[in-house]
């Protein structure tokens, strides 16, 4: 999964040690050194200040850590329109790097005004903490409606990271250059990005990949597990519960430790099928990995207000296929696994033998959990299942305590 | 206005002869020879049919002059994919070449199950006739909602051509290569696109830029006076009577007939601003053009649903000089006229007296000419104004027919 001219230690290296310019230049660090730290929020402390939001933040991470590299900051008004309408950006030396989500930040009117006409501002998270600067900041207007239609491709109502933090921001977008004062010791590069369990029939996919590769001549391909940390809708499971998941497949050998390092993809999740696989890849590139394996439907939901698919299942694989500054990214074909009911075990499945195949899907995963039914034998390893279990049966816990509450009020 | 490699006679040669392929490949060639078309309209007969709207047929225009080259027909879902996301189109030899607009063909379930598994079939116009063939077919789905948001960055009803032509249309899209029977013999290059009548202050800004582009250094500047010959909204002035307005403008001597040239674009107007403005420069290089003058929210039109333009005035611009394919189109900056009323005439407008100055809008113009009020002297010349007049003359009395008519029936 890896570039071979970038090989990972099986130990856990920082993020940044394998981060890779893409026009080969120098590594990225948004990162304030230690000792410069007093010194950089002393001045930040006389700044006007732009208060974040839990998502802000999240996207202060993504870009320090350089996965947007070579942005070096919020998208000013130029970056943002080419990230719009191109899906890329054109750097100063002609060549063209993929950017098609729109990094951004966004004030409200009082912000701006407070601003005025200074030329950086403190940045500060959510419970008060000042976490950087953004300098030479440049602010131009949130037209919402419009990046909504060309991020999604519908402005209908429900898509959860427009409702959660696009409909109710501020009328205007603040770029600049970034400096966050703390380094988070993200620790890995990656390349298998998931947002769900890992279950038998991911293991055989990235195993089946291990295999692959080790095929094509490489020495030493490490599996990397990427779960997205950043935010995803109510109803995908947490990222606490994930990681522990994740541990017990693992503890339990589905996966080898020796050859999988687990990582956290900082990025918030957009549900922007096409438009947002392309920044999964790009963000892959920039540590390093050249394989990519994507599968039916990346990305996507369903509609938000129709009964269907909100993106054509395979308009994922065809864009990223096509899309500018992925031209070295090698896509690995998806095969699709399902329970073998005969051979009782996660299987590729056979057409030739259909009927013996049964698709469990995320949302039937979930029923399984939720209701306390165990799915088939070899779904998935009991030390994971039974973490689900457990968070489910928490859930109802918490519901149940909410419903008594209301009862005896 | 022109390439100098690439000069343009002041004749009117047809607009094939100087046609260039972006990537200096040899001219297109869509169009089927005299001697040849007796034998395709015979195998066209036996095929199955596609009938076209009369925007369709403007498209198949539009491909077979060679406006949308390198694309040899209607798109295939590549193409389509890469135009609704990049904006652009990625050649065989890694080259990128500018395409904002999808350009397609849209078919409904019963002719898509009249087509089978045919590979080529035939186009009918709305009067009958057999116009083309297209060759090596796919079709795939029109996700019209996702086609809208992405290229008007909307989904508000009442988009023009949304109504007039997706809205209706059928669910599938054909593409494959396009073979049309008749020459239109379209008749020249061109270089400065309007869908309006032509008032003093165009004519002073295209003087100014043949001036201009003398100083630089060119010997023979062409004016080429280029109207939009497509679809356009009701309220906008019809083709043939902006045609006449166009002769009559020449005829007074308010542009010098002997280096400009007047030839239609046959494009459809999709009012899709950031987006559409990048596919007339598009069509312009092709044709051989290397100037392009942009204004103040080039295809732009109100927000069809909120009190607001639909698109940034300064947005048109910015992309276009950062979009992919186009790098080598020099934008010349636009430089307002309104109209002065010391000096009695259009001029440049000068902030410093900015008391002097009244714009006249497209609006305001057509309200002058509506009512009967002549505009200040010295803002049209008066044949082109009478045209003008004498086409809402004939509307109103169109107009008071239709009442006459009503009330005695």
């Amino acid at each position: 999964m890896l570039d071979s001219s970038n090989p990972v230690e099986s130990s856990i290296p920082s993020i940044k040690s394998s981060l890779i310019e893409p026009d080969g230049g120098a590594l990225v660090d948004l990162v304030v050194p230690e000792n410069e730290r007093g010194a950089k929020a002393l001045e930040a402390e006389s700044m006007s200040k732009v208060r974040l939001t839990k998502i802000d933040v999240e996207w202060v991470h993504v870009i320090s850590e350089g996965w947007a590299s070579p942005l070096r900051g919020f998208m000013r008004e130029n970056e943002y329109l080419q990230s719009l309408h191109f899906n890329s950006l054109r750097m100063a030396d002609g060549t063209v790097v993929n950017m098609s989500l729109p990094i951004v930040l966004a004030i409200d009117d009082k912000t701006k005004e407070s601003i005025g006409s200074s030329k950086n501002v403190g940045l500060v998270a959510p419970d008060g903490d000042l976490i950087g600067i953004l300098r030479s900041i440049e602010i131009y207007k949130h037209k919402k409606e419009e990046r909504i239609a060309r991020t999604w491709g519908t402005t209908a109502p429900g898509l959860p990271y427009v409702e959660e933090c696009i409909t109710s921001a501020g009328n205007w977008l603040i770029g600049g250059d970034l400096e966050e004062f703390d380094n988070r010791q993200a620790d890995a590069v990656f390349a298998f990005q998931l947002r769900n369990p890992v279950h038998n029939g991911h293991a055989l996919l990235m195993n089946d990949t291990r295999r692959r590769l080790l095929e094509m001549g490489y020495k030493n391909p490490i599996l990397l597990l990427h779960p997205l940390g950043g935010f995803t809708k109510a109803d995908d499971v947490p990222l606490d519960v994930r990681m522990e998941q994740h541990s017990k497949v693992l503890e339990d050998g589905v996966l080898d430790p020796k050859t999988t390092i687990v990582s956290i993809f900082p990025s918030p999740m957009h549900y922007a099928g096409p438009t947002e696989v392309q920044w999964h890849a790009k963000a892959r590139i920039n540590a390093g990995a050249n394989f990519y394996i994507v599968g039916r439907d990346p990305a996507g939901m369903g509609h938000p207000t129709e009964k269907r698919d909100l993106y054509d299942p395979d308009h994922g694989k065809k864009v990223l296929s096509m899309a500018p500054g992925l031209e070295k990214l090698n896509i690995l074909p998806f095969r699709v696994a399902a329970y073998d009911t005969v051979a009782k075990k996660m299987a590729f499945f056979d057409p030739s033998r259909s009927q013996d195949f049964l698709f469990i899907s995320g949302t039937k995963m979930r029923t399984y959990a939720r209701t306390g039914e165990n799915p088939p034998d070899g779904f998935m390893c009991p030390g994971g299942w039974k973490v689900l279990v457990q968070y489910y049966e928490s859930l109802q816990i918490e519901e149940e305590t909410e419903k008594a509450t209301v009862l005896s009020t």
